[in-house]
This record gives structure tokens, sequence and C-alpha cells, in this order.
């Protein structure tokens, strides 16, 4: 049977072909790992995908959490899965060792995880918004929280969530109005309602911390007033039992048009005006903590946009394999037998099309994770603190690129289905569903768009996009010792000395006070920014599938690396010139849609 | 409250400004109408709409067909609708006097029908399905068909279908397996099994005639071997009453992404060998009688995208109109009040491409309309011939560019609503899955490539060719008149020569038996092919817009040109120019795709 969750060989190129995440096991942080215990993590995470996330991933679609009594109801399928998930170590891969974890690279952690995204976002999605608590009171929390929160999380009794948006409040948090009552115990009270809580009620885990944003009395205004409370949904008495449930109420269930596997849920918080909460951190700090999940959610809502892409571009390919249908155009004898669908050019368009937007988003993704035990594990603070700042830069692309590009190839490997394509008797439409909810949470394109634009580039002085740029620039040298890649090359540094013009002359807008009309087209800069950063990592993997073919007679090792080839080219040739049209607007800063009027529509 | 199927006022202006509708009152057949007929009867049409239409349209998403003891239960809202809709004349609005219509053209026709598509597709369908049926009857059919099976489907009692995709046949349509044995007394027995039949089976009418596609004995291979046969659900006894049932069984329903509620069928036709089936016209010939129906569904399906795009548009600007959240860029003082999303750029650039999208489109599906009309009331028999190759020609376009662009229209919106727009407590999601059939359906988006470049482009010596060139030169000429205009024109003619070119050297390709080679990237014709015509007609918009602020001193007026104009600049600034890059691609017949190999992937 072809493979349907990731191919292997795919990531055994990104790990050690491209990314070296042997080179990982010479820091000291994971000198107890090498090659073997890196790829046992990744076949025991592909056999419970598999074996136990996968199989119900239709199921929690047909049958959504069901709002009953004031609780969620889910199919009984989901707890066994995440049982396993939490047994066979994957909640806690990154964890030091003494801390009950694997001690695995996060680049290990994102491959493992990646299985479980594209058997099941809806599923998976529980174990990576916990992940995030864990880390999120790890980093800033106290003892106390750490030893009656964090340790019964790490133990898989407890599940966490994120409570950040309200019903006034999605995209401006500045203006969230949850409020937090300071108490004599030290403890406070909270006030408020949220929306869209992911996990925000579940009949899985013993108990939920939610991370809450809400606003002390004397609250600064704007998102210099936020703080971070934790809020559990039963209280938590010394011993650790639980005690009696805090005041947070279920509100509702709301009814997603895919992802349909993860409760989206309305909590009220202190409806009786008894909802005990502990301040995390400092007051008012509460937005800084939580960008850290954020980022961290960021990229995991790039790995699951990738990883619903990488389902579906699977099946498809399998389909458009077995599927006779047609003719070529020069040889219409109707009397000869019809050819597999892979065989026409227009299907092999829309799967070169998902190849190159799959895996190209793929190993951006890998690359962010590598980047991330940069942050912790280089030698030196200097080094960390670069590695800090480009991993913030590409950010918001390796969360908006392929929520906007791999969703796009769910909707070509719906097209390669055709009619069966739009049933639910395949899955290749809930991938497109599910897929459909990314560019919006975790922050819009357009906030995306903003932050790239109005903030990162320019960070400290601009030295993440230098970085950037630096890197590129070094893989286009490399890249040009090999003549075949020349028209593979070209396209991108035609690209790369475009952008840096233009970023150049927008910042200058920034800098003189045109703010909304350098940022009016900001989406379109966003863009272009993602594929020059695609482009890159296409034309890294050319580099390595080049070497690949260099050191191989073998024909199956030979395929991989020419359709390596072949995507990059039509990455770098199809896709990245066409962002010079987007560049000419950029460049005259036209106003079209910044002066267009309301009155107007 | 804000208008929601579609605006009043843009449908004035494409009908009075820009097609002149009235001028068609001239004509014989239609001299008895008059303006105010055609408003009454759009009136008529928006009021059973918006009363009976679109009040049901979510519930028959959430309640989709059942499939029960051998047939299609569907929810009891959908037979008052298609009864008010026969009641108005709506099925029959094209139909003769005599024959109990209303003898509207075409034009006027399609902008009642607009209404019904835009709040409720699915029930719309049913009769969408039934008039190209009763089309087809009227002429092909022989007198005696006219009799028994035409008659009562003008009378609203028999529904229709077509029957054309098999299992193993879709747009492969040469190798369907369905046969037709002669019978002693004239008749047919057919047997086999097709799918996707779309109102296959429902509880409303008394009846069903399927149109279906089938093999007679002595058939030739391919295309030229396929009839058309007229097979009822029951029987009809010569006075009329219906008699037994026939041979056809509902074997299954799908169960579909969006478009729900219409029934998607797997019909068995004589699985006991007793289903009996009439012929249509000659034998063998059936192909070309169903594309006379199929072209009109293909238009059809052009239609409803761009009504689905609609209703989606008008939903997302209200919603951006009331939706208070965040503050410009460069006024961030948190204690200001929110501002409405439309006052963002982004927001106004997702809408203004909605508006570009959704109102081009607009006017090409009724300009195609009116095309239609003069196919059959143009004076000579050479204004009708070169009417219908007209028509021909932009078929595809009217098929697939709504398809691919309103489609990312829906998608825009769901985008504006954000997390509210992933939920199906908003419409926005379910326009969105309705509107992902229509790049599948009646022809998939490749197929639809492949007509244009490998047929239409070049039939009749390139005639139609030749008259649209012709007319979008016309229309530059007109807009030259107009300095203002001066940016939108040049991007059109530029475009404009440079396909020109690119068609000839591909026509020459073709005629030379590069074959597989000029048609390897026909996706990418299609897609600069449509953006040309509807840069054309965005250009005419322009024109007429201008024309009509000349006139006016009514802020409301010129506040509608002023947004014609920016929704004509946004389309052929920002979008027209973007294809220069697919036309390098198509003029250096890149092998990308082509060269792509099965083992590669």
């Amino acid at each position: 049977m072809s493979e349907t969750l990731l191919s292997s060989r795919n990531l055994a190129f990104e790990l050690y072909e491209v990314l070296d995440a042997e080179a990982l096991t010479q820091r000291p942080r994971f000198a107890d790992h090498n090659r073997e215990t890196f790829d046992a993590a990744i076949s025991t995470a592909r056999g419970i995908a598999e074996e136990l996330f996968a199989p119900h991933n239709r199921k929690s679609d047909e049958h959504e959490p069901q709002y009953v009594d004031g609780a969620a109801v889910l199919i009984p399928e989901v707890e066994p899965a995440l049982r396993a998930f939490h047994e066979a170590g994957f909640l806690n891969a990154t964890r030091d060792f003494e801390h009950g974890g694997m001690q695995l690279p996060n680049l290990l952690s994102q491959a493992c995880f990646a299985h479980f995204q594209s058997a099941n976002i809806a599923t998976s999605s529980y174990s990576m918004l916990t992940m995030g608590v864990a880390n999120l009171i790890e980093a800033f929390g106290n003892q106390e929280q750490k030893d009656r929160y964090l340790q019964p999380i790490i133990d898989g009794r407890f599940f966490g969530t994120m409570a950040l948006t309200e019903p006034h409040a999605g995209s401006s948090l500045s203006d969230i109005r949850t409020k937090a009552e300071p108490h004599a115990d030290g403890s406070y009270r909270i006030k408020g309602n949220k929306i869209f809580i992911s996990g925000g009620d579940q009949p899985i885990s013993e108990n939920i911390v939610h991370m809450v944003l809400a606003k002390l009395p004397d609250a600064p205004p704007g998102v210099k007033g936020i703080s971070l409370l934790l809020v559990p949904k039963f209280h938590v008495n010394d011993d650790g039992s639980l005690g009696a449930r805090n005041d947070v109420t279920l509100a509702g269930l709301f009814h997603k048009m895919g992802w349909r596997g993860t409760t989206s849920t309305a909590l009220n918080f202190g409806d009786n005006g008894e909802c005990v909460g502990y301040l995390v951190g400092k007051p008012h700090a509460g937005l800084s903590y939580m960008f850290q999940m954020m980022n961290e959610a960021r990229i995991g809502v790039g790995m699951g946009a990738i990883m619903l892409g990488y389902a579906g571009y699977l099946y498809s390919l399998d389909y458009a394999r077995n599927r006779p249908q047609g003719r070529q155009p020069d040889g219409k004898d109707p009397s000869s037998p019809q050819i597999s669908i892979v065989e026409h050019a227009d299907v092999r368009r829309m799967l070169l099309t998902q190849k190159a937007y799959v895996e190209g988003a793929f190993d951006l993704g890998l690359y962010a994770a590598r980047l991330f035990d940069d942050t912790h594990t280089l030698e030196t603070a200097e080094q960390r603190q670069q590695a800090l700042e480009l991993l913030d830069l590409l950010t918001p692309i390796v969360k908006s690129w392929p929520s906007e590009f791999c969703l796009k190839a769910n909707e070509l490997a719906i097209q390669i289905l055709g009619g069966h394509g739009y049933t639910r008797e395949y899955p290749v439409e809930q991938y497109y569903r599910d897929n459909r909810l990314n560019p919006i949470h975790e922050g819009t394109h357009g906030i995306q768009s903003l932050d790239l634009l109005g903030r990162k580039v320019s960070q400290n002085g601009g030295a993440a996009l230098k970085q950037l740029l630096k890197l590129i620039n070094d893989c286009c040298q490399r890249a040009s010792e090999h003549e075949s890649l020349t028209a593979l090359r070209q396209p991108l540094e035609q690209l790369l000395a475009r952008l840096q013009a233009v970023t150049l002359a927008l910042l200058g807008d920034l800098m003189s006070g045109k703010i909304n009309q350098a940022l009016a087209n900001s989406a379109l800069y966003l863009k272009v920014f993602g594929h020059m950063v695609i482009g890159w990592r296409w034309l890294e993997q050319a580099i390595r599938a080049e070497q690949g073919l260099a050191r191989t007679d073998n024909a199956e090792e030979q395929a991989f690396y020419r359709g390596k080839l072949q995507a990059a080219r039509y990455f770098l040739t199809w896709e990245v010139p066409s962002c010079h049209h987007d560049l000419a607007i950029l460049e005259a800063r036209d106003d079209t849609c910044l002066g267009m009027q309301d009155t107007w529509f």
C-alpha cells in the first residue's frame, strides 16, 4: 500500500540530507540520541498515527462534539488515541529526561507530530494545545503552579487551552474586557466571556487548565494592560486531588465547517462571581508570555496546514495512478484502452503543484523547528539570539504560507478526484474543509502580513532580515556550482534583489510617517516574501537532490531526486516569477484598495 | 435591510445601461414586452426567492436528502418553493406565449433565475435541469414525445435529469457502456449504471424524465456512437395518466461536501431487463443533442457560481460595515473606539476583489444570455450564426471563470468574517462548499481548457475568435475617448496583443501535429483567455460608468459609478497584468508539467 500520512523517503531526505539532524546529536542536550533513536521515535509515531488517529478522522467529522447538560461529548475513539500518544512519550518529546521527557530535538518532535496532524488534525489538536500550555507554565509559572498544574499535564492527566478571543475582540486583543480582580489570598476573581476556545471542554482529561488573558483593575489601556491568568476547570487541592468545580461554564459549542473533532467553545468565566484564577508571571505582561505560546502555535498551525496538504497530495496521487480515464490528445482512438489520469499533462500539473507547495512548505516547517532547537542549544548567547530573531522573522511565513498554498493544494486534490472528490465518500473534501481554518486562527492572514511588514522585517535594525538574505545568497552561491541549476537560481536572485529594494522603500515610508500607505498592500508583501522563502527552500532541496543524484545508480533513488528537481523547477520558474507583478504594485504604492470608499461598494 | 441576493442597482445597470435590454423589445418575438414587464418579472422573482427559497437554504444543507426504501426523501420546504416558481411562470419564462410561456428574452429569464440561484442553489437546480430537458425534447423530440413528456414538464408535473456519467466514464464520455437494445414496438431496452445524476430521484414531481446517453448495438466506437434515450421513471399511458414504474432503480445517494439539497444519485437502468426507453432524434447523434443541453447547463453552472459568489460578497460587505474591530495602523490609541473593519485597507482589498470577480462575471453571464437571444432573434441567418459561434467560443469561459474566481470570492468572504465565517452559524461557509462543485460538474476545468484551445478558438477558421477580438478592439476604441480610462485600457490592449500572438503560435503547433505539447498548458491558456474576456467586460462597464457619472449629480448614483470604476481599475491593473507571466510560459512551450514522470512523484 502507498504511504498515506507523509512520504518516509521525503522525511529522511529532509532530516538527513537537507537539515542534517544528525549534527544535533553533537550538542550536549542531544548527546544520548543518534539516528537510530530518531528513526525509532518516527516509526512509533507513524504506527500510532496509522492505527489510532487515522481510523476515526472521518468519524469525528461526521459525529462532531455534542453539547449535553453543560458538557462536551466526543466520540469514544479520541481518548485512547490521545492516551497512546501520551504513553509513547510524544506529549513530552522535547522535555528533559529528568522531567519524564524524551529530550528529543524540536525538529524530531515536529517530524513525529506531523504524522498525527496528517492522520487526524482534530484529535492531534488537543495535544498541541496542551503542549503549548505546558511550555508556558514551565517558562513563566511559579513553583507552586508547576507542581500543581504542570506536573499533571506532563503526566497526561490535565489538558490545556489558550483563552484569548472575546466576542468583540478577536484580532484586536487590546480590546478584551475580561477582568481579574485581586483577592485577599493572592488569587484573582475572573469575570468575562471567551469564544472560539479550542478544547475548552472535553470529557477526556481529568481537568483543564485555561490560560486566560484578562485585565487587572489597574491595567493601563491597550496591549500593555493584559495579564495572563491560569484558570483551572476544577480546583486542585494541596495534595493534588481534584476539588470542586471552578466557576467556568461551557456556554456552548461552535459548529465549524471542518476541523470538527476539536471542540470550539464559548466559555463563561465567573457567571456566579466565583471564578478563581492565578496570575502567571508579572501583572500586565501577559501578552508577551502568550506570544511565546502563540509563536509555537503559529508554527504548529503552519505544520498542520502542511500535513493536511500532504495527506491530500498523497491521496490524489494514488488515485491518479489508479484511475483510468480518457486518452492522450493525440491518440483519441476510442477502442484503445483508457490511460491512468496521471498521464494527462493537466493532472500532472495539479500533482506537481501540490508537490511543490506541500514539500516546499514541509521543508520550511522543519527548518523552523530546527531553528527552534538552535534558539536554546547553540553554544553562545549571541548565536541563540540570532536564531531567535530569524525564527521570529520566519514565523508569519511558516504560519501563513502553508495556510494559503496547502489549502490550494487541497483544492487541487479534490479536482483530481473529480466528482468523487466532492463527496464525503472520499477524504480529500474533509482535508479542504479542515484546512480552511488555518488562514484564520492564531492570527489571520491580514494580521500576519502586518506583523511581517510592520514589525518583523525592521526589528533590531533589520538584523533578522539581513541574516535571511545572507542565507539565501549563500544558497544561490552554492547553487551556482551546479550549472544545471542556473535556470532555477536566477529567478530567485531576481526576486531577492527586487524584494530587498521594495522593503527598503516601504520601511522608508513607515519611518516618514506614511504608515497606512506603506501597509495598505501588506498582503501582497506577505505573498512575495513567502514565495522568496519557499523558493529558497526549494533551491536548497535542489542542491541536495543534485548531490544525491551524483551519488546513486539506484533507479528508485534517481526518480526521487528527479522529482525533487522537477518540483523545484516548477516552483522557481512557474511560481516565483509571478511575484514581479505584485512587486510592481508594491513599488508603485498603488492605492486602489486603500482609496476604495465604503459607499462605493 | 441591505439586499442579500444581488444588487438591484447593479442589475438595472447591466440590463439598461450596459446590455440595452430595452432594445430587445424592438424584435418581433419580444414586441409585447417593455421595461415595465421586465421589471415586474424581476420583482416577482426576487419576492419568491426571498420568501420561499432563501429561508430553507441552510436547512437543506443540514438535512440533506435521505435514502429511504429505495427513494429519496427531501425536507418539505422544497416542494412549495418549486411550485411557486412554476406557478409564477419562471419554468417557462422563455417559452412561447402559445405554449404557456412568458416569451421573455433569455437575458431576462437568466436575470430572474439569478435570484433563485443566489437564494438557494440546491433547490433551484431541480428547475434548471428540468428546463434543460424541456428544451432538449422541444428541439429534438418527435411529436409523441412532446405530447407525452414535454407538456407535463411545462405544466410543472414532471421534472427532468441528464444522465451521462458512469462509474468508469466521466470526462471520457466515449467510454460509456450503457446499452439500448431495439425492441419490436420501436422502443428500446436500456441496461446500464449511471452515477452523479442530479435530481435522479426526488419525491416532488409526479414523474421524472431521464435523458440518458447510451449505445445502440450497431454503434460505431467513440463519441460518434452515442445515442440519446428518453427514459421515464413511470410509464405514461396514452391518456397521459401514469402507468407502472419503469425499471429504473435508485441505487443510492452520494453525500456531497456542499450543494447538498440537490440529490446526487446512482441509478440502475434495467436491473430486471425491463427498462423501456425511447430514442430521441437519430441514432448515434446523441452527443450533439446533449451538447445543446450541456451548453445551456454550462452557462447555468457559470451563473450559479456567480450567484454564490454574489451572495457571499453581499453578506461579507454587510458584515464588514457593521463589525467594529481594531484601529488604523497609524492611530493605535487603545482608548479610541474601534473602527468598522470595512475601513481596513486589507478588508477593502478582499471586498474589492470580490466585487471585481462577482460583478465582472455577472456582466459576462448576462452578456452570454443576451447572445443566446441573438442566436434566434437576430434578423438574418448569418447574424444568428455569428451569434451562435461567439456564444460557443465564450461558453467555456462563462462556465469555468466564475467557477474558479467566484469560488475565490467565497474564500475571501469567509476570511472577512474571520472565526465566525468558519462556523455554520453564518452562511458564507456554505456558499464556499456549494461553489466547490462548479469547477467539476458539466465538464471539469481541464475539459473546458481543452475545449477552448483544442476546438473553440480554431472553429470555422477562427471566425468566432476574430469576432471577439473585434468586439474587444471596438471597446478599447470607445474607451480611448475617455482619457480617464487610459490606465485601464492599456493593460487590456497589451494582453490582447500578446494572447493573439500566442494563440496563433499554439494553433500552428496543433496543425503541425505537436498536439500534446500545444495542449499541455491549456489551463494557463484558459485563465489568460478568461481574464481577457472579463477585462473586456470591465472596460465596457467602466465606459458606461463614465457616461453615468457625466449624467448625474446624485451622490448615491455617483458613488455607484465610482465603485464601478474602482472595481474596473482593480481588475484591469491588479489582475490583468498578472497574465503576462502565464503568457511567457505558454510562449516558451514550457514542458515542466508535461515532462514530469509518474515515478518521480
